[in-house]
């Protein structure tokens, strides 16, 4: 591991401390063809972006991302900003020959996302490599599944079912944010969640999302503006304003898949009681495979080809050696944690720019996402009416 | 409990024993206006009718049930027939004042659940009770769940989640059975289990479906026929032919209520590994509930108005003395089964008589359901499109 | 099923009603060799004998016990006293040639077992059946797990592991009750309720328990005496008095097995939170069963000659048609209820007395356990030191 | 953070690199009064160390541990030794001034474990801080735990119960290890997981074990020794020799507790289907806390005070922010795993350093520890007889 792999991290929020992470962390459990080294942390704002690189264990910060993106001794560029600086962010660094790892939703629009991918196939050429931060396909219980369906094991697929169940908009009261603003996040609970669901269901099945009836709600209107003297996760205080909601609470929508199955999604912030379950259930007709986020070490495995009175879920804790990624960790039994997820991303990344394996989800899967919501968009706009999935043949 | 119920039982399959059950053993463990007692048991084979009367433990039989329907030492008629014969042995009942419990669906199509609903309410101008059989309605848990939604403790409704997961269909091998025929069943998963979770939604939430938007899948077209020689439940034998599958395998639909919130509803008897999973959920502003059959006697309730770090979905075993109809049985934690939601039903039936508490479902409530499946029905012929429920105002 | 087999019960209190419901169904949903028929119904009281055997629908009552066992028409005596009066009941009934149901305990104490036993094996040369009511092996579930261990499944058995987990004395002001009164109990949660584990493990594992190690614990020492007056379930009101507490509260014992597996055992009334969680579980060296009664109709299943990375304990529903006792009821996935129990007892105790199967649990296997029992107590009185099981060679 | 505390990781295994990590994540994600960094990694083996500090990213290693913690460069030692070697090392760096971290059990028995503890009560005069690795005790969802029940919410303690199940030892011919050699491990299962279950039981509950009875099971006496050739997890091949066990393989023990709490616990690597069960449950009249590391994020809380109609075990996602050490991590429900427990250790230790806390487990608390261990084990020598734990005043 004697060559370096030079990182700037774009970004100075959750993410970007997720991230870095995740950099820190990887070459310690995987044996990687490169050593990942975050050099440099770019923010729009100096002191916050000096304070985060601090933070983070990041040597250096930079309030110019342009400048940090054109730096010869930058390889890759990480970007961990909200989904409308994607496009410019990445057509930039692939112009400039960076390897480019960019967090989802790719773009807040398919306009974006295509010329996103466009881009990184023309850079493809010249060796560079692209993905799109799906995270959860790195679960090992998740990739576990994969696996399991990849091997037969599910049989012909007759149903997805998926749930993205959040509650932290429950209260009216709760806070504004950017997530909220139709220009900033694209799209509410749908974008931000059910894009998850959405790359879940078609990665794990191996089939497109050809069709779908959508409808989308936002049960509160207008949220109080919090005092930025209060600080952040504060309460608006008297005097306060409020900000209108400009995004989706929840989404609902049902999915025809070019193998023939039913899909049925939801995706909301407002299920009272559910911190961050992310759902996803696939029946074929040898077996069905379920994942709920909220114990994201099992994997539930119903095998239809027992006898009868044998079958049932079986609770697959997925920490075993032969497990997807699980050897690098702890003995069998001892759970990983969300941030596992980061680090086996960039163990994948880097194995993708040695050419060790292929870069996925790639911009144009996470563009195939991205018409994805944009169909359940024009869907609700269309009194549910069905919506084929632009660029897909069923 | 000096007066008699006289019942008439129309009916010799699974249902018709089911009953029976519940008719027997109603009064030995509630105090019951009248002493319920099954008289006869009519079918339409005269054979099956008295071999069934023998097993279920009633004292005649007939294969008349018109004529039965006429006695006048019958009080009250218990239809447990396939739902094509459902409007002409109510209706017939009705006419002849006899008190009509009917299994569910109400009807295999809307006009006759408005001819039989109209009936109905001509006769209960002369005190006669018609009620439906949606039977979860008597599950203690969910009993529980609509107490505590009419408390309040939910709060404000933003969210219904059913998903009535059956997995019997999964084998495309599985023998062809009159549910599979329109004709006999009126629909296939979203008829049969479907209903359940839309009268389940409306009775949880007291609120109406206004609009739908739907879709259906049937994966096997064609089943194997038994020969009737091997039996029911055998496999199709060699030489045996095959049927062809006119209903849905499953249904899926997002709905929208009366109140505002988004309902999502999935009904499929393809869900591997799911043998009678009938699931639903209502989030609201203060809290949660979730139900699950495959655990009768759980109630999950998710208080959202205790302190954060305190909050999480409880599992009430909801076999307290409190709760409904429980303090009728065992201590608390030993739990209730299926067949105790028939035995509620027939003591709630016998107390409607009576006049103690009204009769719930009505035959409106039900033909409700049905146009709901109506709507389900005519948006999936429609590409999906919203379709308002007749005769019900957002 | 033309003969039939007419049944007196003793007893007018919750377990007189259970055999009462019992005796009532079995009949109809299982093809028995006689149709059982509960003619009296026995208890101290005239009154309270009279109310009971009304409210359980049987035809007569009595308040001599004596009178009833001797009638010539009493074909079986069903006893459902407690313990302090088995002994007595039981000699008579078998004395005058009738087969006897008796609940458990068999008895309070050793000797009183032993008689009962001796007076079993004599009248088992005229074809007198006897059987000890341990119902919780009538349990699906639990004869699954039965089955599974015979066919090898488990392997060779090192691990059981029983809780018997209720919480009904939790409330230090929680009322005195008989079964808190060493006279008429014989012991507290040890002979109520981890009789109930002892003999599950007994049977499951087909190994006896050679030796135990034991502690008893007494957590309230007193508890008020309720006001006639307020009746039944109510609070001691003022003025009432207090009851000194004779048994344990709860028991805790490590045992071993003739088999060489090692038990741990823990019978509680003051298991917060748990209303009768009845647990047990057997890990052998090729899978592992588990069994809660809280979900009666789940057995867990975990199979160690599997693959390392798809094992997992899985759910099995057993409520299949090739499941024990399932298959006379209803559709797979329709649960069963704690009631079926007993009803499984009537079943297998109408076959024994018909000879078509063994009579179990036997007088014999009852004492078993409750010399099991006496050597937990004097293992409790002699510093825990581990006492050789009685008759039992190791 | 401009101060550092230089450490030294003595140990080049499993828990030397999750230590390595620990210190090397904590900074990142607390604010920490000094900045931890490890310096050197020493082993008994060159090569080995050398490749080992290079894997967990340590710029030094050492084969002379003796010289590591004389250097005078050194603040802290972090001894991750088989417990054979605890003694010595961290004897000699009290004796040098040094901070101690020594992985549990603190010692391979009591006399070394009370000679480790009067030198850290002679060191701590001198500012010198010394922690034994008791590591769950840092599981946020555990910390829930001990707060709620320092608060109240368990009430009066009347049940500890607590079972480590794992399941590694299974097969009879999992291969010998280390930890299966007395003289390297003190015990086997008693030592290795039973010492967590009797921490975590004081610690939580906040009282002391007075006496045991407790049984030793070793139910496979031979294990095949591994080629060394085959490499480590491989399987014995043809012509390897056996190795024999002696230590236990499963322990299990009845426990009094000062408050006059009954503790039944168990520990075992034969408990098949469990790869790494750590459970305990804590029982109090008001309330009730479960737990089990298979689900690390979730406490179960009873809370006994509610209406009985409402009561029931709760899943508290213990990653709020105000849950202890969670609110440094992610957003609510995107769970923790194994090694933030010692990330959160690193934390403790180096605010311990800083004077902001006090060191725990302390070496006094983890020699209590010990003291039960061998008060076990002498029970188990003595025919199950309850032994007093040495030193604790009931």
């Amino acid at each position: 591991m004697s060559r370096r792999l030079r990182i700037a991290i774009i970004g100075t929020g959750f993410m970007g401390r997720m991230h870095a992470h995740a950099w820190r962390t990887a070459p310690r459990f995987f044996d990687l063809p490169f050593e990942p080294e975050v050099v440099v942390l770019a923010g729009s704002d100096a002191q916050r972006a000096s304070d985060a690189a601090s933070r983070f264990g990041i040597a250096e910060s930079s309030d110019d991302w342009r400048a940090v993106v054109a730096r010869d001794d930058i390889d890759a560029v990480d970007i961990c900003t909200p989904g409308d600086t994607h496009a410019e962010i990445a057509l930039a660094a692939l112009d400039a020959g960076r390897h480019v790892l960019c967090e989802k939703p790719l773009a807040n629009d398919v306009a974006d996302a295509d010329r996103m991918t466009d881009a990184a196939a023309a850079a493809a050429s010249g060796g560079v490599v692209a993905m799109c931060g799906f995270s959860y396909r790195r679960t090992p219980a998740l990739a576990l599944a994969r696996r399991l369906i990849e091997e037969g094991r599910v049989g012909r697929i007759r149903h997805v079912r998926a749930q993205y169940l959040q509650d932290w908009l429950t209260d009216p009261e709760a806070p504004f944010t950017w997530r909220l603003d139709r220009d900033r996040a694209g799209s509410g609970a749908l974008g931000d969640i059910g894009a998850h669901s959405i790359d879940a269901a078609q990665w794990l099945t191996g089939s497109r999302i050809t069709s779908v009836s959508g409808t989308l709600r936002t049960f509160v209107d207008e949220r109080p503006v919090l005092d930025e003297r209060v600080g952040l996760g504060g309460r608006a205080g008297a005097g306060a304003g409020a900000e209108r909601v400009t995004v989706d609470d929840a989404a609902a929508f049902t999915a025809s898949f070019s193998d023939g199955a039913l899909g049925v999604f939801e995706a909301t912030r407002m299920a009272t009681g559910h911190r961050n379950a992310n759902r996803i259930e696939i029946s074929g007709d040898r077996g069905a495979v379920a994942f709920d986020f909220s114990h994201l070490n099992d994997l539930l495995f119903a095998d239809a080809t027992l006898p009868a009175g044998e079958q049932g879920f079986r609770r697959i804790d997925a920490t075993e050696p032969e497990h997807p990624y699980a050897g690098a960790w702890w003995p069998a039994g001892h759970g990983l944690g969300y941030e596992h997820l980061f680090t086996h991303q960039s163990v994948d990344f880097v194995r993708a720019v040695a050419g060790e394996i292929d870069a996925h989800p790639s911009f144009a899967e996470a563009a195939g996402v991205q018409r994805v919501l944009a169909a359940v968009e024009e869907s609700a706009a269309s009194d549910s009416r069905s919506i084929r999935v632009e660029g897909v043949s069923s």
